[in-house]
């Protein structure tokens, strides 16, 4: 891998995400992480917040994020339509995370579930 | 597991970290997160700052942080002397994260490498 193989959690919240159409869908808010192993289960994208709503929090699973040195920023694999019908909350209310939801996320990104 | 499995990096970083004795270390500053794996390899632990210097920055595996409710904080097996021993860098000069450098900082807390 080129590059520092580590990302600090300070620099990846915050990071814009696009598309990639090259919208910009939010950025991150939030990590969350698997007490027992370390892993990142994913990452919280704020997004939303049309129509005087305030924004919502999507997880994302952690390795559909890859990093564009020239957009500095994440790009995921996603049109906004498909984010829309994404699992959220509200950011008031982090729902428990459990195995079931993980894998409604996962599935949702047709990412394998680990 | 008892409760969510799952903590947000937001409540991990600034969270105290105490050493069994019930001494009080510092703070976690930072997590540092294996960008392909998704594996938190370790919480940057703010520690020293006397005699009028800064703190510096401890990287410590995740593994060998608990939580502690009755503390609100993390319980870390090691006495202030170990940690002074420890591997450290200043907040300003974050070291790459290398395999070389990941093993050191495992030998030093006898945590097995991933």
């Amino acid at each position: 891998m080129i590059g520092n193989p580590v990302i600090s959690s300070d620099k990846v919240e915050g990071t814009t995400v696009y598309n990639t159409n090259g919208d910009k869908l939010g950025s991150i808010d939030d990590l969350m992480i698997d007490k027992r192993s370390g892993l990142v289960r994913y990452a919280a994208l704020e997004f939303g917040g049309f129509l005087g709503m305030g924004t919502d929090r999507y997880p994302i699973p952690w390795s559909i994020l890859k990093y564009d040195t020239t957009l500095d920023g994440y790009v995921v694999p996603m049109d906004k339509s498909q984010l829309e019908n994404a699992p959220h909350y509200e950011p008031t209310a982090t729902p428990d995370y459990t195995d079931e939801y993980g894998r409604k996320i996962y599935d949702h990104y047709g990412v394998n579930w680990m």
